[in-house]
């Protein structure tokens, strides 16, 4: 594929991403009388069945990163050169913004917004970087033995991550920052996006690492 | 396929489809005790395992269109002749409003309604484009590179923007006309019908448009 | 397979269906505090994983019916013979009933109980014949097409019909019976036995000419 | 596969396991306003999303047993060896509590607890024993005939087993004893532990020898 089409790719999922994130986190919060656990019930189905779809449409065009972690880690492992890793991470951030002001324009809310909702505390990086280890993880262990599984792991993951890490899993740097721009269900106070960032890269470190052993060709005997 | 078949299966197809719309949104709506978020869950769940079984059904027959744009973007592509998507569209529009008629004998409802439930504003018509361009990207996007995953990719699809749309997508001009004729959840006034339709329309367009794009042959090296 | 280990997976395969389905109703009875959509939602992702599972592991021994009127089907299309037949419904009714006890052991319920709660009326009835139309149509339609989808298609339909249909979609003689003997969220009052069974005769029956004439083979040009 | 990557493998898998069924069980109790049902269908949807990735992530590597239940099942039938199975077992063991603790930790929960819930009784114990029963025939039958399932499977059928089992389906002795060291949603008062094991042991026992009847090799004619 040629470069415009693969950024295009990554702008375009991502602010769908993002749209859907966000989106679905406004109409949680306005339908579920106060109730979050219901609320996040239905940000987290249509989070996880749109992370599916989105990295099927886009997969074979640009790979589907729309996390710049993702993309990082594909630089480290030399499946993608800087100048491609640059741009792709422009596109994510770039798409992940305009997402966030697609749902706010759905929702007739004020397009401009900055979240007012801290997400503080050693123990929220800490959830940040489990949850990006296994994202991470998700990605580079089911591509290896079941590559056509993979969309549907990283989908799977997403769901169980907004429900068993504190931070309901942001686990992507370009979505962490975009969030900060929605004061709404899915929002993250401009001041804790960087707890969350750090954690997002400690986490993606550990996982090359870890993976790197575990998944390591064996040599011939 | 004989042509009888293919709209035999376009009319069964969609006809179950409303069903299985607005008959989940009539029981949501009577068991949640005025939760609209566990309401929409059940509509959720109900409508996106459903979509996904019909068009594995009814898919090999007729190519399980069950709307308009999807056979207008078809038409478009020169995927179908006009003489049968003017069928289709004709047997979608039949078959959708049986379905409503069923779901309400199902449920002891007066069969002939008209839904009150108002939808306006331009917010709405904006989510209407935004949930079609995603529908249309899904099927041209998926049926590209994994046609065997076009069926649930479609019914993930479907589950994600029931909750980041703010109008809950309707995506589809029959099954939008078809719930102005049901007085319950999935209901809308016909007055809020022509800018759902626009809405809709303007989605398609952009939808052809970008992935026509996006999905072009490369010229060969 | 020999006769016998056939109608062992079909009265384990039934029973470990019943036990599900009137298992996870208690379960959400007991803990959703009177709100039955969310009872019925946690019986619902229950019912509808624990089905597709239960065909991937009998369906290649004995074809994984668990449903007379699916048996009945097959008669009728000579895809089984009349003593297997009855065997099969005798060790599904069999089953059924172990099944609901079963689950009553595990609730620390009464094991015999008779179920109280009435669910009458024609549209009851015209909802359980859509209900068994549609499951009988999904299983030929698919296995038509997509045979490896067959097991997901299943358990995706009754996800749809538990809430699309009145009826809650039961949609088997057997699970009809074997529900009167509990009188819990998934009861049903012997007395509403008969009107459901007609429904799923009838179902079944359209089911069986409509897909015939859908389906058929085309003549070689 | 070299054993220590294949231990490896178990150790984090279970870790990552436990940190989803515990971390997921203390979300679910935090934003649920007390009522269970709601709480049980984060909880549920987590761990079963979360089981069918990890089994896709280390299966290839170990097998993705996570269960001592499972390796002694395997031992059995002659598909490991006593070394390994010990090995494994331990670091099941090992896993499941640092997964235990993660979870406190991302939560800010003292690190340290002992579950005050009681699970007693015998029904209880029917329950583990029938939710255990039906987790190895699903790995057992699934494996044979559809082994691609499996992953999709085990994770599905967990789903149905939280809540069709009155015990919500530990189905495992170290994911047992690991939740006795929470005292939260998912945790276990350590005095109902053993009645929880027996279960599972028996469980596990009625399952190989009724599949090794089911499934065994026809002779051939």
């Amino acid at each position: 594929m040629t470069l415009p089409r693969r950024i295009g790719a990554e702008f375009v999922g991502t602010a769908m991403l993002l749209a859907i994130v966000v989106g679905s986190g406004i109409m949680g919060e306005r339908l579920a009388d106060g109730n979050d656990a219901i609320a996040l019930l239905g940000n987290t189905i249509a989070t996880g069945a749109g992370l599916i779809v989105l990295i099927w449409m886009f997969g074979p065009v640009s790979g589907a990163h729309f996390n710049p972690a993702v993309t990082l880690a594909r630089l480290w492992r030399r499946e993608t050169d800087a100048t491609a890793a640059a741009a792709y991470i422009g596109a994510q951030l770039a798409g992940a913004i305009v997402g966030v002001w697609i749902a706010h324009m759905m929702f007739a809310e004020p397009i401009l917004q900055i979240a007012a909702k801290a997400r503080d505390g050693m123990a929220q990086g800490f959830a940040e970087c489990v949850a990006t280890f296994g994202l991470i993880g998700t990605i580079f262990a089911v591509e290896r033995h079941r590559p056509d599984a993979t969309p549907i792991a990283v989908g799977l993951y997403i769901v169980a991550a907004y429900w068993f890490t504190a931070s309901t899993s942001f686990a992507n740097p370009a979505v962490t920052i975009a969030r900060s721009l929605s004061d709404s269900f899915a929002g993250i106070a401009p001041h804790s996006v960087p707890m969350f960032v750090a954690g997002q890269i400690s986490g993606t470190i550990a996982a090359i690492l870890f993976f790197a052993w575990l998944l390591r060709e064996e040599a011939a005997a």
